[in-house]
Protein backbone atom coordinates (compact mmCIF):
# COMPACT_ATOMS: atom_id res chain seq x y z
CA UNK A 1 0.00 0.00 0.00
CA UNK A 2 1.65 3.22 -0.93
CA UNK A 3 2.03 6.23 1.62
CA UNK A 4 0.76 9.84 0.63
CA UNK A 5 1.31 12.77 2.26
CA UNK A 6 0.20 15.74 0.84
CA UNK A 7 0.55 19.59 2.15
CA UNK A 8 -2.62 21.20 2.26
CA UNK A 9 -2.09 23.99 0.28
CA UNK A 10 -2.25 27.99 1.13
CA UNK A 11 -3.36 27.58 4.65
CA UNK A 12 -3.11 31.72 5.61
CA UNK A 13 -0.64 33.14 8.45
CA UNK A 14 -2.26 31.93 11.68
CA UNK A 15 -3.16 34.41 14.44
CA UNK A 16 -3.60 33.82 18.30
CA UNK A 17 -7.73 32.43 18.10
CA UNK A 18 -7.91 31.97 14.97
CA UNK A 19 -9.53 28.30 14.43
CA UNK A 20 -7.50 25.81 12.95
CA UNK A 21 -10.31 23.41 11.94
CA UNK A 22 -11.88 25.60 10.07
CA UNK A 23 -8.55 26.82 8.40
CA UNK A 24 -7.54 23.12 7.95
CA UNK A 25 -11.20 22.38 6.64
CA UNK A 26 -11.00 25.24 4.46
CA UNK A 27 -7.60 23.66 2.82
CA UNK A 28 -9.12 20.11 2.28
CA UNK A 29 -12.17 21.81 0.60
CA UNK A 30 -9.88 23.50 -1.57
CA UNK A 31 -7.47 20.69 -1.98
CA UNK A 32 -10.81 18.20 -3.21
CA UNK A 33 -9.63 16.18 -0.28
CA UNK A 34 -12.36 14.17 1.87
CA UNK A 35 -11.41 12.69 4.87
CA UNK A 36 -11.64 8.63 5.04
CA UNK A 37 -11.13 6.24 7.86
CA UNK A 38 -7.56 6.23 9.10
CA UNK A 39 -6.38 9.32 7.32
CA UNK A 40 -3.89 11.57 9.89
CA UNK A 41 -3.33 15.05 9.60
CA UNK A 42 0.10 16.46 10.87
CA UNK A 43 0.27 19.48 11.94
CA UNK A 44 3.36 21.93 12.53
CA UNK A 45 3.90 23.04 16.38
CA UNK A 46 4.14 26.57 15.31
CA UNK A 47 0.62 27.27 14.14
CA UNK A 48 -0.89 24.94 17.18
CA UNK A 49 1.20 27.39 19.41
CA UNK A 50 -0.12 30.80 18.01
CA UNK A 51 -3.76 29.38 17.32
CA UNK A 52 -3.17 29.28 21.34
CA UNK A 53 -1.70 32.63 21.85
CA UNK A 54 1.79 31.53 22.79
CA UNK A 55 4.01 34.23 21.16
CA UNK A 56 5.86 36.08 24.33
CA UNK A 57 7.67 39.53 23.92
CA UNK A 58 10.84 39.38 24.52
CA UNK A 59 10.10 42.51 26.98
CA UNK A 60 7.48 41.48 28.94
CA UNK A 61 10.21 38.68 30.48
CA UNK A 62 12.21 39.40 33.68
CA UNK A 63 15.12 37.18 34.11
CA UNK A 64 16.31 35.52 36.88
CA UNK A 65 19.40 35.44 38.60
CA UNK A 66 19.62 32.03 37.17
CA UNK A 67 19.05 32.85 33.67
CA UNK A 68 21.24 35.80 33.80
CA UNK A 69 23.99 34.44 34.90
CA UNK A 70 23.66 30.94 32.68
CA UNK A 71 22.88 34.04 29.93
CA UNK A 72 25.78 35.63 30.23
CA UNK A 73 27.85 32.08 30.17
CA UNK A 74 26.55 31.32 26.51
CA UNK A 75 26.22 34.07 25.37
CA UNK A 76 22.83 34.46 24.59
CA UNK A 77 20.11 36.91 25.60
CA UNK A 78 18.91 36.30 29.56
CA UNK A 79 15.00 37.11 28.91
CA UNK A 80 15.46 34.12 26.57
CA UNK A 81 17.52 32.03 28.60
CA UNK A 82 14.75 32.47 31.08
CA UNK A 83 11.85 31.36 28.93
CA UNK A 84 13.90 28.47 28.40
CA UNK A 85 14.27 27.60 31.90
CA UNK A 86 10.77 28.29 32.90
CA UNK A 87 9.97 25.35 30.23
CA UNK A 88 12.29 23.03 30.84
CA UNK A 89 11.92 21.04 33.90
CA UNK A 90 16.34 20.04 33.82
CA UNK A 91 19.32 21.27 31.99
CA UNK A 92 21.46 18.99 30.38
CA UNK A 93 24.21 20.44 28.68
CA UNK A 94 25.01 23.85 27.58
CA UNK A 95 27.39 25.59 24.16
CA UNK A 96 27.55 29.09 23.23
CA UNK A 97 24.17 29.99 22.43
CA UNK A 98 22.15 26.57 22.66
CA UNK A 99 20.45 24.93 25.90
CA UNK A 100 19.89 21.47 25.66
CA UNK A 101 17.16 20.74 28.11
CA UNK A 102 14.39 18.18 29.05
CA UNK A 103 11.54 19.69 28.06
CA UNK A 104 8.87 19.95 30.45
CA UNK A 105 6.82 17.94 28.22
CA UNK A 106 9.29 15.07 28.82
CA UNK A 107 11.30 14.89 25.79
CA UNK A 108 15.22 16.11 25.45
CA UNK A 109 15.57 19.20 23.32
CA UNK A 110 17.48 22.23 22.39
CA UNK A 111 16.47 25.84 23.96
CA UNK A 112 13.02 23.82 25.23
CA UNK A 113 12.11 24.46 21.47
CA UNK A 114 11.11 28.43 21.55
CA UNK A 115 11.23 29.48 18.06
CA UNK A 116 12.15 33.15 16.51
CA UNK A 117 11.42 32.62 13.49
CA UNK A 118 7.53 33.63 11.62
CA UNK A 119 6.63 35.19 14.59
CA UNK A 120 5.51 38.08 13.00
CA UNK A 121 5.55 41.11 15.43
CA UNK A 122 3.18 44.26 14.38
CA UNK A 123 6.45 46.27 15.26
CA UNK A 124 9.54 45.53 13.64
CA UNK A 125 11.50 46.79 17.33
CA UNK A 126 9.74 43.54 19.06
CA UNK A 127 10.80 40.62 19.49
CA UNK A 128 8.50 38.26 19.83
CA UNK A 129 9.46 34.09 20.47
CA UNK A 130 6.99 31.61 20.69
CA UNK A 131 6.55 28.52 22.89
CA UNK A 132 5.85 25.51 22.36
CA UNK A 133 1.93 24.45 22.68
CA UNK A 134 0.94 24.08 26.70
CA UNK A 135 -0.58 20.47 26.24
CA UNK A 136 0.33 19.23 22.47
CA UNK A 137 -1.59 15.99 23.20
CA UNK A 138 -4.67 18.15 24.29
CA UNK A 139 -4.49 20.15 21.47
CA UNK A 140 -4.35 17.23 18.81
CA UNK A 141 -7.40 15.62 20.83
CA UNK A 142 -9.28 18.45 20.20
CA UNK A 143 -8.63 19.07 16.84
CA UNK A 144 -8.97 15.43 16.09
CA UNK A 145 -12.53 15.36 17.80
CA UNK A 146 -13.54 18.15 15.96
CA UNK A 147 -12.41 16.75 12.46
CA UNK A 148 -14.18 13.28 13.49
CA UNK A 149 -17.21 14.99 13.81
CA UNK A 150 -17.32 17.39 10.48
CA UNK A 151 -16.23 14.46 8.81
CA UNK A 152 -17.31 10.82 10.62
CA UNK A 153 -14.54 9.01 10.12
CA UNK A 154 -11.86 8.03 12.62
CA UNK A 155 -8.58 10.06 12.00
CA UNK A 156 -5.23 10.56 13.56
CA UNK A 157 -3.69 13.84 14.51
CA UNK A 158 -0.05 14.04 15.28
CA UNK A 159 1.54 17.55 15.95
CA UNK A 160 5.48 18.07 15.19
CA UNK A 161 8.51 19.96 15.79
CA UNK A 162 12.13 19.63 14.13
CA UNK A 163 14.71 18.84 16.13
CA UNK A 164 18.44 18.39 16.50
CA UNK A 165 19.63 14.95 17.20
CA UNK A 166 22.56 13.36 19.41
CA UNK A 167 25.18 12.20 16.88
CA UNK A 168 23.86 13.26 13.90
CA UNK A 169 23.94 16.94 11.78
CA UNK A 170 20.48 18.18 11.04
CA UNK A 171 17.04 18.36 12.22
CA UNK A 172 14.17 15.95 12.20
CA UNK A 173 11.14 16.01 12.43
CA UNK A 174 9.68 14.36 15.83
CA UNK A 175 6.23 13.94 17.32
CA UNK A 176 5.57 16.24 20.23
CA UNK A 177 1.93 14.99 20.59
CA UNK A 178 -1.14 13.24 19.67
CA UNK A 179 -4.65 11.63 19.15
CA UNK A 180 -5.38 8.15 17.78
CA UNK A 181 -2.10 7.03 16.63
CA UNK A 182 0.57 5.30 18.30
CA UNK A 183 3.74 6.33 19.24
CA UNK A 184 5.13 2.95 19.27
CA UNK A 185 4.58 -0.14 17.38
CA UNK A 186 5.59 -3.34 19.72
CA UNK A 187 6.68 -6.12 17.19
CA UNK A 188 7.80 -8.31 20.41
CA UNK A 189 6.98 -12.06 19.72
CA UNK A 190 6.67 -11.48 16.07
CA UNK A 191 8.98 -13.45 14.05
CA UNK A 192 10.95 -12.73 11.27
CA UNK A 193 11.00 -14.98 7.66
CA UNK A 194 12.73 -17.18 8.83
CA UNK A 195 11.31 -17.86 11.99
CA UNK A 196 13.57 -15.87 14.31
CA UNK A 197 12.20 -13.58 17.13
CA UNK A 198 12.98 -10.08 15.82
CA UNK A 199 15.34 -7.84 18.00
CA UNK A 200 14.28 -4.82 16.86
CA UNK A 201 11.16 -4.91 19.05
CA UNK A 202 9.66 -1.18 18.93
CA UNK A 203 9.43 0.84 16.22
CA UNK A 204 8.98 4.81 16.99
CA UNK A 205 6.17 5.09 14.41
CA UNK A 206 5.13 8.57 15.42
CA UNK A 207 8.32 9.76 14.77
CA UNK A 208 8.87 8.15 11.70
CA UNK A 209 5.59 9.36 10.27
CA UNK A 210 6.76 13.18 11.80
CA UNK A 211 9.66 13.16 9.80
CA UNK A 212 8.16 11.91 6.81
CA UNK A 213 6.04 15.16 7.06
CA UNK A 214 8.27 16.88 8.51
CA UNK A 215 10.14 16.96 4.86
CA UNK A 216 6.75 17.45 3.16
CA UNK A 217 6.14 20.57 5.25
CA UNK A 218 9.96 22.09 4.46
CA UNK A 219 10.87 24.37 7.35
CA UNK A 220 11.01 28.45 5.87
CA UNK A 221 7.01 27.80 5.20
CA UNK A 222 4.60 28.28 7.52
CA UNK A 223 2.47 27.90 4.04
CA UNK A 224 3.02 24.59 4.71
CA UNK A 225 2.22 23.55 7.90
CA UNK A 226 -0.35 20.82 7.91
CA UNK A 227 -0.24 17.83 6.01
CA UNK A 228 -2.52 15.10 4.88
CA UNK A 229 -1.32 11.71 5.25
CA UNK A 230 -3.20 8.42 3.65
CA UNK A 231 -1.86 4.80 4.00
CA UNK A 232 -0.41 4.83 7.79
CA UNK A 233 0.07 0.94 7.73
CA UNK A 234 0.04 0.38 11.26
CA UNK A 235 -3.67 0.42 12.94
CA UNK A 236 -4.81 3.46 14.40
CA UNK A 237 -4.85 3.91 18.46
CA UNK A 238 -5.21 5.42 21.47
CA UNK A 239 -1.15 6.02 21.40
CA UNK A 240 0.22 7.49 24.67
CA UNK A 241 2.99 10.38 23.62
CA UNK A 242 4.86 9.28 26.68
CA UNK A 243 5.39 5.77 25.36
CA UNK A 244 8.68 7.60 22.88
CA UNK A 245 9.73 9.10 26.25
CA UNK A 246 12.82 7.31 26.95
CA UNK A 247 13.00 7.02 30.96
CA UNK A 248 15.86 8.54 32.22
CA UNK A 249 17.52 5.64 34.50
CA UNK A 250 17.65 3.82 30.97
CA UNK A 251 18.93 6.40 28.94
CA UNK A 252 22.85 6.36 28.55
CA UNK A 253 22.88 9.32 26.89
CA UNK A 254 22.04 12.22 29.59
CA UNK B 1 3.34 18.30 -4.24
CA UNK B 2 2.51 14.94 -2.53
CA UNK B 3 5.18 12.60 -1.72
CA UNK B 4 4.18 9.39 -2.60
CA UNK B 5 6.30 5.91 -1.02
CA UNK B 6 5.32 2.60 -2.28
CA UNK B 7 6.66 -0.61 -1.54
CA UNK B 8 7.42 -2.41 -4.41
CA UNK B 9 5.87 -6.10 -3.83
CA UNK B 10 6.96 -9.32 -3.40
CA UNK B 11 10.66 -8.89 -4.02
CA UNK B 12 11.78 -12.23 -3.28
CA UNK B 13 14.45 -13.54 -0.50
CA UNK B 14 18.15 -12.14 -1.30
CA UNK B 15 20.70 -14.51 -1.22
CA UNK B 16 24.44 -13.83 -2.33
CA UNK B 17 25.81 -12.63 -5.34
CA UNK B 18 21.77 -11.93 -5.94
CA UNK B 19 21.33 -8.78 -8.87
CA UNK B 20 19.23 -6.52 -6.84
CA UNK B 21 19.29 -4.27 -10.06
CA UNK B 22 17.52 -7.34 -11.27
CA UNK B 23 14.86 -7.58 -8.58
CA UNK B 24 14.25 -3.97 -8.38
CA UNK B 25 13.45 -3.51 -12.19
CA UNK B 26 11.35 -7.18 -11.89
CA UNK B 27 9.60 -5.49 -9.09
CA UNK B 28 8.73 -2.28 -10.85
CA UNK B 29 7.66 -4.12 -13.76
CA UNK B 30 5.25 -5.91 -12.10
CA UNK B 31 4.12 -3.01 -9.86
CA UNK B 32 3.54 -1.04 -13.27
CA UNK B 33 6.10 1.67 -12.02
CA UNK B 34 7.95 3.59 -14.76
CA UNK B 35 10.74 5.57 -13.22
CA UNK B 36 10.36 9.37 -13.73
CA UNK B 37 13.18 11.56 -13.25
CA UNK B 38 13.73 12.54 -9.77
CA UNK B 39 12.75 9.32 -8.16
CA UNK B 40 14.75 7.76 -5.47
CA UNK B 41 14.77 4.15 -4.85
CA UNK B 42 14.76 3.36 -1.28
CA UNK B 43 16.66 0.20 -0.28
CA UNK B 44 16.94 -1.84 3.40
CA UNK B 45 20.50 -2.35 4.05
CA UNK B 46 20.09 -5.68 5.06
CA UNK B 47 19.76 -7.42 1.07
CA UNK B 48 22.46 -5.15 0.43
CA UNK B 49 24.52 -6.74 2.61
CA UNK B 50 22.73 -10.31 2.16
CA UNK B 51 23.23 -9.66 -1.73
CA UNK B 52 27.19 -8.70 -0.75
CA UNK B 53 27.76 -11.56 1.15
CA UNK B 54 28.00 -10.26 4.44
CA UNK B 55 26.76 -12.68 6.67
CA UNK B 56 29.48 -14.45 8.81
CA UNK B 57 28.26 -17.71 10.80
CA UNK B 58 29.84 -16.76 14.68
CA UNK B 59 31.21 -20.38 14.68
CA UNK B 60 33.71 -19.31 12.29
CA UNK B 61 34.45 -15.94 14.54
CA UNK B 62 37.63 -16.44 16.73
CA UNK B 63 36.71 -13.46 19.73
CA UNK B 64 39.67 -11.68 21.16
CA UNK B 65 40.61 -11.36 24.77
CA UNK B 66 38.91 -7.81 24.72
CA UNK B 67 36.06 -9.58 23.23
CA UNK B 68 35.73 -12.28 25.97
CA UNK B 69 36.11 -9.80 28.81
CA UNK B 70 33.57 -7.35 26.94
CA UNK B 71 31.23 -10.08 26.42
CA UNK B 72 31.41 -11.58 30.05
CA UNK B 73 30.68 -7.87 31.61
CA UNK B 74 27.63 -7.32 29.25
CA UNK B 75 26.30 -10.58 29.22
CA UNK B 76 26.82 -11.28 24.95
CA UNK B 77 28.43 -13.79 23.06
CA UNK B 78 31.78 -13.06 22.80
CA UNK B 79 31.57 -14.07 18.91
CA UNK B 80 29.10 -11.63 18.44
CA UNK B 81 31.22 -8.98 20.22
CA UNK B 82 34.19 -9.50 18.68
CA UNK B 83 32.54 -8.90 15.57
CA UNK B 84 30.90 -6.08 16.88
CA UNK B 85 34.36 -4.72 18.07
CA UNK B 86 36.10 -5.30 14.86
CA UNK B 87 33.23 -3.12 13.30
CA UNK B 88 33.44 -0.14 15.03
CA UNK B 89 36.05 2.73 15.78
CA UNK B 90 34.89 3.36 19.35
CA UNK B 91 32.84 1.69 21.90
CA UNK B 92 30.91 5.04 23.68
CA UNK B 93 28.78 2.90 26.44
CA UNK B 94 27.77 -0.39 26.95
CA UNK B 95 24.98 -1.89 29.23
CA UNK B 96 23.70 -5.55 29.17
CA UNK B 97 23.27 -6.73 25.72
CA UNK B 98 24.10 -3.38 24.12
CA UNK B 99 27.07 -2.26 22.84
CA UNK B 100 26.51 1.51 21.50
CA UNK B 101 29.89 2.24 18.77
CA UNK B 102 30.56 4.46 16.79
CA UNK B 103 30.66 2.25 13.71
CA UNK B 104 33.21 2.11 11.25
CA UNK B 105 31.51 4.09 8.58
CA UNK B 106 31.04 6.83 10.86
CA UNK B 107 27.76 7.08 12.52
CA UNK B 108 26.83 6.00 16.36
CA UNK B 109 24.63 2.76 16.22
CA UNK B 110 23.93 -0.04 18.87
CA UNK B 111 25.99 -3.38 18.07
CA UNK B 112 27.65 -1.83 14.96
CA UNK B 113 24.12 -2.69 13.52
CA UNK B 114 24.98 -6.35 13.39
CA UNK B 115 21.51 -7.96 12.80
CA UNK B 116 20.60 -11.40 14.10
CA UNK B 117 17.22 -11.57 12.02
CA UNK B 118 16.26 -12.31 8.36
CA UNK B 119 19.51 -14.22 7.95
CA UNK B 120 18.49 -17.58 7.34
CA UNK B 121 20.51 -20.59 7.99
CA UNK B 122 20.54 -23.58 5.70
CA UNK B 123 21.05 -25.65 9.23
CA UNK B 124 19.31 -24.18 11.80
CA UNK B 125 21.52 -25.00 14.36
CA UNK B 126 23.75 -22.73 13.00
CA UNK B 127 23.56 -18.83 14.15
CA UNK B 128 24.20 -16.46 11.40
CA UNK B 129 25.02 -12.68 11.74
CA UNK B 130 24.93 -10.07 9.07
CA UNK B 131 27.40 -7.11 9.28
CA UNK B 132 26.35 -3.92 7.54
CA UNK B 133 27.52 -3.27 4.02
CA UNK B 134 31.25 -2.62 3.68
CA UNK B 135 31.01 0.78 1.60
CA UNK B 136 27.38 1.53 1.54
CA UNK B 137 27.52 5.10 -0.44
CA UNK B 138 29.45 2.86 -3.31
CA UNK B 139 26.59 0.26 -2.88
CA UNK B 140 23.98 2.96 -3.60
CA UNK B 141 26.36 4.29 -6.14
CA UNK B 142 26.20 1.28 -8.44
CA UNK B 143 22.31 0.56 -8.03
CA UNK B 144 21.98 4.14 -8.97
CA UNK B 145 24.35 3.88 -12.11
CA UNK B 146 22.40 1.02 -13.11
CA UNK B 147 19.27 2.11 -12.69
CA UNK B 148 19.49 5.16 -14.54
CA UNK B 149 21.31 3.06 -17.51
CA UNK B 150 17.57 0.92 -17.75
CA UNK B 151 15.94 4.18 -17.27
CA UNK B 152 17.80 6.89 -18.85
CA UNK B 153 16.31 9.19 -16.08
CA UNK B 154 18.18 10.98 -13.17
CA UNK B 155 17.33 9.05 -9.47
CA UNK B 156 18.41 9.03 -6.21
CA UNK B 157 19.43 5.73 -4.11
CA UNK B 158 19.46 5.81 -0.42
CA UNK B 159 20.39 2.63 1.94
CA UNK B 160 18.56 2.72 4.77
CA UNK B 161 18.75 0.88 8.47
CA UNK B 162 16.65 1.17 11.99
CA UNK B 163 18.47 2.89 14.75
CA UNK B 164 17.42 3.75 18.22
CA UNK B 165 17.98 6.85 19.37
CA UNK B 166 19.12 9.42 22.41
CA UNK B 167 16.22 10.09 24.69
CA UNK B 168 13.36 8.60 22.90
CA UNK B 169 12.14 5.01 22.63
CA UNK B 170 11.47 2.84 19.60
CA UNK B 171 13.85 2.97 16.20
CA UNK B 172 13.82 5.18 13.62
CA UNK B 173 14.86 4.78 9.97
CA UNK B 174 18.29 6.75 9.23
CA UNK B 175 20.38 6.86 6.06
CA UNK B 176 23.68 4.57 6.20
CA UNK B 177 24.61 5.63 2.19
CA UNK B 178 23.17 7.27 -0.73
CA UNK B 179 23.83 8.46 -3.83
CA UNK B 180 22.28 11.60 -6.05
CA UNK B 181 20.36 12.97 -3.28
CA UNK B 182 21.04 15.41 -0.52
CA UNK B 183 22.01 14.77 2.86
CA UNK B 184 20.89 17.73 4.61
CA UNK B 185 19.62 20.47 2.99
CA UNK B 186 20.63 24.22 4.06
CA UNK B 187 18.87 26.56 4.93
CA UNK B 188 21.05 29.34 6.15
CA UNK B 189 20.27 32.82 4.54
CA UNK B 190 16.94 31.67 3.59
CA UNK B 191 14.22 34.13 5.60
CA UNK B 192 11.20 33.57 7.20
CA UNK B 193 7.72 34.88 6.15
CA UNK B 194 8.56 38.03 7.81
CA UNK B 195 11.96 38.54 6.99
CA UNK B 196 13.72 36.83 10.41
CA UNK B 197 16.68 34.90 9.25
CA UNK B 198 15.60 31.40 9.39
CA UNK B 199 17.24 29.31 12.91
CA UNK B 200 17.44 25.90 12.14
CA UNK B 201 19.86 26.06 9.25
CA UNK B 202 20.07 22.38 8.33
CA UNK B 203 17.57 19.81 7.80
CA UNK B 204 18.66 16.65 7.65
CA UNK B 205 16.76 15.55 4.76
CA UNK B 206 18.02 11.98 3.91
CA UNK B 207 17.34 11.11 7.19
CA UNK B 208 13.51 12.36 7.45
CA UNK B 209 13.52 10.54 4.10
CA UNK B 210 14.79 7.38 5.67
CA UNK B 211 12.71 7.40 8.54
CA UNK B 212 9.65 7.99 6.14
CA UNK B 213 10.61 5.08 3.77
CA UNK B 214 11.38 2.89 6.98
CA UNK B 215 7.33 3.45 7.72
CA UNK B 216 6.31 1.83 4.57
CA UNK B 217 8.70 -1.38 5.16
CA UNK B 218 7.94 -2.25 8.26
CA UNK B 219 10.42 -3.98 10.39
CA UNK B 220 9.81 -7.79 10.18
CA UNK B 221 9.50 -8.03 5.95
CA UNK B 222 12.13 -8.77 4.24
CA UNK B 223 9.20 -8.70 1.77
CA UNK B 224 9.31 -5.10 1.17
CA UNK B 225 12.92 -4.16 1.09
CA UNK B 226 12.65 -1.29 -1.16
CA UNK B 227 10.57 2.06 -1.42
CA UNK B 228 9.91 4.06 -4.77
CA UNK B 229 9.60 7.12 -3.63
CA UNK B 230 8.19 10.18 -5.77
CA UNK B 231 7.91 13.90 -4.83
CA UNK B 232 11.04 14.13 -2.73
CA UNK B 233 10.60 18.17 -2.37
CA UNK B 234 14.22 18.85 -2.43
CA UNK B 235 16.63 19.28 -5.52
CA UNK B 236 18.80 16.19 -5.59
CA UNK B 237 22.12 16.23 -5.92
CA UNK B 238 25.77 14.52 -4.83
CA UNK B 239 25.48 14.83 -1.40
CA UNK B 240 27.95 12.38 0.76
CA UNK B 241 27.08 10.46 3.87
CA UNK B 242 29.42 12.13 6.16
CA UNK B 243 27.15 15.50 5.72
CA UNK B 244 24.90 13.60 8.65
CA UNK B 245 27.79 12.82 10.57
CA UNK B 246 28.40 15.02 13.48
CA UNK B 247 31.81 15.72 14.46
CA UNK B 248 32.96 14.66 17.65
CA UNK B 249 33.99 17.60 18.57
CA UNK B 250 30.86 19.12 18.19
CA UNK B 251 28.97 16.52 19.98
CA UNK B 252 27.65 17.11 23.55
CA UNK B 253 26.31 13.62 23.42
CA UNK B 254 29.14 11.07 23.09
Amino acid sequence: MTLTLTPISRIPVVNPGDDLVVLINEGLKRDDISLKHGDILVVAQKIISKSEGRAVNLASVRPSQEAIDLAQKIAKDPRLTELILQESSSVLRTRPGTIIVEHRLGFVCANAGIDHSNVGASNKSEQWVLLLPEDPDASARRLRERLEENSDVSLGVLIIDSHGRAWRMGTAGVAIGFSGIPGLVDMRGQTDLFGYTLEITQVGAADELASAASLVMGQAAEGRPVVHVRGFPYDLREGQFNELIRPEHEDLFR
